[in-house]
C-alpha cells in the first residue's frame, strides 16, 4: 500500500501516518519527492485497512499495491488449470461448447433441444430451472420438475448439465443432479452462495456481474477457491453500458485480460453479451479468436414460443452452423473444438 | 406493444404478424406510414413475449407501450405511501435520517454511535450483522450476536433499527430482532429474497442496484408490493460509471424521477453514493433539495478504526453538522426534518 | 511515478529499470516489500513517460503519483478564483444565474425571452448561434446574424452574453459581440480551441465532456490557464451512463469534488443534464446544495415551438419560479442569489 | 413517431395532441388500448420535433420510429459499399490493414516502421501529426514536417497515408499529401469538420466517438454522405465504461450490428480499443472473426521511446505475427488479408 501525501502536508503528518503504519506491525517505507512525499507500508500480507489512511490529516490518495486475489491469479499457478467434464478437458487445447435452452420449458422442448445440441457438437446442455426474472409477472422456472427433464436429457444424450444455482439451500438438491453449478451474473458477488459452492467441491461456472470489473469477477472466484474447490470456469456475458442497440456490450477485451490474469479457464455467453441471435455466431467466433477456451450458448427448438430470451436464442440449424465456423476459427488460433478422451457413458459414471 | 416492420417488409410479413398478434387473443391495430408499417398489439395487460415478435421476418424493433409495473406506479396510486416507523412518519413532510455504523464491530462502538446519532437527531438506527465483503479475506459480520447489540441499542435510545438481511432464511430471525429489513444493492434482483420480504409485510429499505436502472428498482418494488406488502422504501444509493473520483456516482436525477413515477418514498445514501466522507455532506444536501424523503448515513465513533468502510463514515461532530445543514434545506424546499407524533417507547410498544 | 514490479520479477529486470528512470535523469527509490518490488521514480516535473516503463520486462504496472494539473489545482492555488462579469462577481458567494434559449431562433423569441429572464432574476443570457446538431437535417443556428441579435438583447436588458464558440476562426468575431464564450461538451478535449480562447483573454464557460472525467476537465481547463487567461468557469451537465430514464446522468458528486480539488467557479446545468423541464428545477435546487457557484438553465418563451431542446426548456413563470427556490436554497447554504456591485449599463461599459 | 398518452389523459389532451400532428400537415392514427392511447403521426419524412409533443399535456413519452439516418442504411443500398485505395479494394472481401506509428515523430522513426509494416504486409501507413492530447505539456505533433515525411516514406514504399485531420483549415493542405482523412474519436461530432470532409470528396476513416453509440456513428456518417462523399470507412476504437483494466472497452458487438445496419466498411483499432500491445493481436483476431473489414493498428520501431502511445503500440515483429494470425482467422471466416490488383506505384499515380 502506498499513501500519497498532499503536497502541503506537514512533517508532523507525515509523522502521524508513518507511526500509524508501524504501529500496525508494518514497515514505512518514506520516499520524498520534489512535490510530495509517499510512505510505503510494506507488511506480511494481513489486510490493511486502507480507509484508515484515507481519513488522516495530509493524506491525499491510498493506492493499494498487492492484487486483492491469490489464488486465481497466474502469479500464484502459472499454468493453466484444467478438469475434465464427462471426459471432455475444460480449460485445455480443445474448445469446450455448452448449449441449450434459456429454461426448461416442458419435456419435448428439452429433449429436441438435447438431442439438436448434441447431433451438432455441443459437449454439454445448459438450462434453467429456477429463474431470475426481472418481472414478478414473468414464467419462474419448473424448478425440481426441471432437474428431472434435465437427468433425463443427460441419460438419452450423454451431455452433461450445467444448471443456475440461485440459493445455498439448492446446492445439496442441485450437487445430485447436476455436473456444473452455474453462479449468475446477479450472484457473482452472493458471497454467501460462492461460500457453499466453494465448500461444495463440485464443478463451477461463474458469470461475471453485469457491472462487475474483471477484477471482482477474479475475486469472486477466490471466494470459491480458498474453500479448496478448484474447478472454476470463468465466464464473460456482457457489460452494462451507455450502448443501447445490443442488450449487453461484450467486453471482448476480457478474455485477452483473463488468460493473462488467471490460470482459470474463461468461456463467453455470447446469447447474453449481444441479446440478439443474429448478433451470436459473430460474437462467438470472435470470442474464440481471442482466446476463450469455451462458448455458452442458448438454443431452443422454436424460439419464437421460448418462455423466456427467445430472441436471443439460435435455432438448432443455426446452432450446427455456429459449429463449423467456431470450429474453423479454434483450427485458425491453433486449437480445435474439444474432442471426448473416453466414451461419454463410461466417463459420466464417475459421478 | 408497438411491432415496427423493417422498410422493406412484405405484405405476407405484415400479415404473418397480424396474425400471430391476433392468434395471442390480442387486437392488432395497423398503422401505414410512408415509410414503414407499425403494428400495434392491443391485450387485457397478459405478459406478452416481445421476444417472439423480435425473431418474425420483416420485423425492425418491438417497442413495449405498458410500463412493466403497475403496483409502484404513480398512475396506480396518486398520493404519496407513508408509513410510521416508531411514531415518525416515513414518505410524509418530514424528512427522516437513518444513521450509524456500517458494521456492527462490538459494543461500545455501537452504543457510543448509537447514542452520539440519536443526540444529534437521526430517527433510525443502521448497523450491518452479515457482510457482503469483495474479498474472502475481509470482517465478515458478527451475524446473530450483532442483532443482540443493536436491539440493546435501541432500548437504550428508543431509535428503530435497519439491517441488511442477505438471504431468506435470515428473514424469521430478522423480523424478531428489527424494524426494517434492508435488501442491499447486490441483492435488488435477487427474486426469491424479494419474494420473502414482501411476504414478510416487514418494512423493506430497497437498495439501487449499482447497475441498475430506474425502471428495474421500480420493477424490484413490485415483487415485494405484489405480495402486499406495502411498507417499501427506496434508496438510491450510486451507480457505476466510468467517472473513479468517487466511489459511485450519484444519481440525483433519480430523485425527481422517482418522485414523478412512483408513490413510495425515496431516500438517498450519500456515503456510498460517494464513497468519501468529505463529501456525504454536500450530497446529503443535494439530496433533501432535489426531494428526497430522507437519508441513510455511515457515522461511525471512530471511522479511523472501522472494520469497513471508514473512509465513507462520518465522525459524530460531522455527522450533527450535516443534520443541522440538512435542516436548513428542508425548510427551505417546505418540509422540516420528521418530528415523533409520540414517545418513541410507546409507538415501538407495538412491535 | 511509482513503478510496480511483477512478483515474479528478476533482480536483473528490477536493475534496468532502476537504470532506465537514472538514464532520465531521476531518482529511483527501491522499496522491497514481502512481495513486490516497487521503484519510486522522483524528478523535477518534467513530464516523464509512463508507457516507456509498462513496456519493460518484469513491470506489473506503473501508478502516476502527481496530479496531470497544476494551475487549476488548489494546492497551486488554495483560494476561490472569482472574476467581475457586468457588475456580477462569478465564483463569488453569490450564486450566479445563466437563462436562455438553446438556440437564437428570430428576434421576438429571443427578446421576449431575454426580458423575462431578466425580469425573474438572471444575470446573464445565454443563447446558442451556431449549433451543433447530432442530425445533418436538423436547424443550424442562425450565425452572425443570431450575435447581431444577441447584441440587441443586451442593450436592452443589460445582461451579457453567453455562447457557444466552436472553432478557432469564430474567436475573433465572438469576442467582439460576446461576454463569455462557452465551449461545448463535445469539445472540450478540442485542444486547438482549448488553446485559442486561452489566448483570447476572454472569460470562458467551459462544459464537462459527456464522457470525461472530473479530472480530464480539469485538464482541459489547465489548457486554457497555460495560457494566461484565467477567467475560467467550470460546467457540469451530466455524463453519459446506462441510465436511460432521463438524457444525461448529473454528476452531483462531482460539484463538491470540484470544489475540493479547484479555485475556479463551477456551475451546473441542469437542463442537459436531465434533459427534460420537469427535472429541471429539483436538479437546480440539488446542485446550489451541493455548493454550486451558479446555474446554467435554458428557457423559452414557448418551449413547445422550440427549434432545439424545447422539452428540456422552462417556460419563462417556471423559471421565475426556480429563482426563487433557488434563492432559498442559497440562504439555507449560508450565500444568497449574486448582486449586481454596479448598475450594469455602466458596468457594461467596461467592454 | 408515436405518441404515447398517460393513462390518466383526458379526451380533450388527447384531442389536441390530434388536431397539432394535423397542424403539422402530418395524419394521425390514432390507436385506442385498455389502458392507454397512442397516437401515431405519419408524415413525409420531414424531421418533426419530438420535444413539442413531450411537452403537452397528457403525454407520457414520444417514440421515434423512423431511424434517424438514411443514406448511411442498408434498406437505402442494401449491398456493401466498397472503394478502391491504391490498388486494394476497401469494403471487399479481403481485409484491409493499416500500420503505423501514433506521431510522426522524425525522419528515421517514420521511415523505418513504414518499411517494417510494409513488408509485414500492411496496406496502407498510419501517423499523426496534429495530436490531440490530454495534458497542454505533452508533445503536439510535428505539422506539416510530419506531413512531408509521411509523403517521403509513400515514395519509398508505395503505402498509402491516412492521417488525421483536426480541423477544417487543414483540409485543403491534408488533401494534397494524404490519401484518407481520419476524423478522430473526439471530433465525430464536430459538425464542420465532418460537413469539410464531406465536401472534401476525399476519403474519411471516421472513428467512433468513445461514448457515442452505434446509432450515433452511423449520423455523423450521414453528414458525410449528405454531402456526396460515398468514401467513409467506419472504425470502432472502444469505447469508455467502467472497467478499468484496459484503456477502453472493445465493443466487438459494433461489428455485426454495424455491418447489419449500414453498407459502409467497418474496421476495428484493437490499439486504442485495448490500449495495451498484449491484447492488441487477440482483439485483432477477434475484430476479423466478428466480420471487420479491416484494422488499423499502432506500430512502433522503438515503443520504449515513443512520444505518445509506447505502451499500445507492437513493434514490427510482433506486428508480423499479427498479420499471419489475422490472416489465419481471415481465411476460416471466408475471406483473405485484401491483395493489390495492380501495381501501387501505378494506381497511386491517380492521386
Amino acid at each position: 500500500m502506498m499513501i500519497i501525501m498532499r503536497t502541503d502536508a506537514t512533517a508532523r503528518e507525515i509523522t502521524a501516518v508513518v507511526e500509524r503504519v508501524e504501529g500496525m506491525g508494518l514497515r514505512a517505507h518514506i520516499s520524498t519527492g520534489e512535490e510530495r512525499t509517499v510512505i510505503g507500508a510494506i507488511g506480511d500480507g494481513r489486510p490493511v485497512y486502507k480507509d484508515q489512511f484515507m481519513l488522516m490529516s495530509g493524506v491525499d490518495r491510498v493506492l493499494p499495491i498487492s492484487r486483492p486475489y491469490k489464488l486465481a491469479s497466474r502469479e500464484f499457478r502459472p499454468q493453466n488449470s484444467t478438469f475434465p467434464l464427462n471426459g471432455v478437458q475444460v480449460g485445455g487445447a480443445g474448445v469446450v461448447l455448452i448449449a441449450g435452452p434459456c429454461s426448461v420449458e416442458n419435456r419435448s422442448q428439452l429433449l429436441e433441444t438435447a438431442h439438436a445440441v448434441r447431433e451438432a457438437g455441443a459437449h454439454a446442455l445448459r438450462g434453467g430451472v429456477f429463474k431470475p426474472r426481472t418481472s414478478p409477472y414473468s414464467f419462474q422456472g419448473l424448478g425440481e420438475e426441471g432437474l428431472e427433464l434435465l437427468v433425463e436429457a443427460r441419460q438419452q444424450t450423454g451431455l452433461p448439465i450445467v444448471t443456475e444455482v440461485m440459493r445455498e439451500e439448492q446446492i445439496a438438491l442441485m450437487t445430485r443432479y447436476v455436473d456444473v453449478l452455474q453462479i449468475g451474473a446477479r450472484n457473482m458477488q452472493n458471497y454467501a452462495l460462492l461460500h457453499a459452492v466453494g465448500e461444495s467441491q463440485h464443478p463451477v461456472l461463474l458469470k461475471r456481474g453485469m457491472s462487475a470489473t474483471v477484477e471482482e469477477l477474479l475475486m469472486a472466484a477466490e471466494y470459491i477457491l480458498s474453500h479448496g474447490n478448484r474447478r472454476v470456469i470463468l465466464c464473460e456475458r456482457g457489460i452494462r453500458t451507455f450502448e443501447t442497440s445490443t442488450r449487453n456490450t461484450t467486453d471482448i477485451n476480457a478474455i485477452p485480460v483473463l488468460k493473462e490474469m488467471t490460470h482459470l479457464p474463461v468461456i463467453l455467453d455470447p446469447s447474453h453479451s449481444t441479446g440478439n441471435w443474429s448478433y451470436v455466431t459473430s460474437v462467438a467466433r470472435a470470442a474464440v479468436a481471442a482466446g476463450a477456451d469455451g462458448l455458452i450458448v442458448e438454443v431452443h427448438v422454436r424460439p419464437d414460443e421460448a418462455m423466456s430470451d427467445g430472441g436471443q436464442s439460435l435455432k438448432p440449424e443455426r446452432f450446427a452452423e455456429l459449429v463449423r465456423q467456431v470450429g474453423a476459427i479454434a483450427e485458425a488460433v491453433g486449437r480445435s473444438l474439444a474432442k471426448h478422451s473416453a466414451p461419454s457413458d463410461q466417463s459420466h459414471a464417475a459421478h
